[in-house]
């Protein structure tokens, strides 16, 4: 890794992304963000990742997905259900294969060799783009697909929610996660209620921090 | 492989895929055919690829891939410049990266598990996205980002042009071509005259058959 390239942040404005901004910060000499706007139901996520952008001074683009409709309860009102043994009806098909393949045409049109995704297979989701042997194949395959040295880096890969915030308070910046979405109801303050925001807060509470986040109720 | 499954032919409209979707038929129970408008200049493909999918009586979709502008002689009025060594003004970066992307999650929609393109890396243009290496590449990536067994077939990888002819001749879907469109100029009858229809018409001289495609001038 060089301090003198660039790297290219995929930022939802969620805490993951958010860490991953901070590290990148750390890593290269120049860093931009990339959100994306994909018919989620909850467009609050980009207000909130366009202001982590400004917190950490680097240039925040939003490109638009809207070439296919996915229904899932991402981006459709269907229930939130998590059945064990089954994929959650948050998964959307190869949502991080589109992620990853247009942040690399971006990247490609803009010279930057460096990707940086919050990817986590430690989690308990289960969503098979998250996991490792995903990631290194996509790059692979990105780096065929362009003739270009691409490198996807997953500093979140291994780490757990604790890790994630310890790391967090290692890099310095743990007031951006004030402004970091992670409720599944799309509230802020946030809910603190949905299982997006108990796991957020059972994550917290594990590192010994206290989430600067606003919640509805006090925790 | 197996005649008792079902495969998705990637259908532009031009002789290569019209081929694929003959050899399709001879493989596969149920084939259907996925189009793509991406803001090509050209829409008379997509009009010959619908007619093309109805000589084969197959089911044609067409989806709109509008997620982000690439300026290229495909989609853009920019001259159409091959100078040796260096990559083709009609390349997108990524193209079948997206192509394959798209199709894959419509075909794990529809429970369909066989893709089929017809790109090709004997022919003259480079394009890294056309190279076996590319395809073996996302296949392994499409499988791990949707645990999905894709198998992705590419019946004209190693075929020439006149080979390619050859093929239909075999298949004996010949007149299938006079609907196929190749010409760069996007006119028809063909100009004849464009890199692309020079090279079409090598290929039939090579493999000794006469394009049925109407010319606007006689060959």
């Amino acid at each position: 890794m060089s301090l003198y390239e660039s790297g290219l942040v995929l930022l939802s404005g969620g805490q993951d992304s958010t860490t991953c901004l901070a590290w990148a910060l750390t890593q290269f000499k120049s860093v931009f963000a990339l959100g994306f706007s994909y018919g989620q139901r909850h467009h609050i996520e980009l207000q909130q990742a366009q202001k982590i952008a400004d917190l950490a001074r680097v240039p925040f683009h939003i490109l638009t997905l809207d070439f296919f409709s996915i229904p899932n309860a991402l981006t459709h009102d269907i229930p939130i259900d998590h059945s064990p043994g089954q994929l959650p009806s948050t998964f959307v098909p190869g949502r991080n294969l589109f992620f990853l393949s247009t942040a690399a045409v971006f990247a490609y049109q803009h010279h930057i060799s460096h990707l940086i995704t919050g990817v986590c297979e430690t989690d308990y989701s289960g969503y098979p783009d998250c996991r490792s042997a995903f990631i290194s194949s996509m790059q692979d395959t990105l780096n065929l697909a362009m003739d270009y040295a691409f490198k996807i880096h997953t500093p979140l890969m291994h780490l757990s929610k604790a890790d994630t915030v310890r790391l967090m308070a290692k890099l310095g910046n743990m007031d951006w996660y004030a402004q970091s979405h992670t409720c599944y109801e799309g509230k802020r303050p946030a809910c603190g209620k949905c299982p997006a925001c108990l796991l957020r807060l059972k994550g917290f509470q594990e590192a010994g921090y206290k989430d600067p986040l606003p919640y509805q109720t006090m925790m």
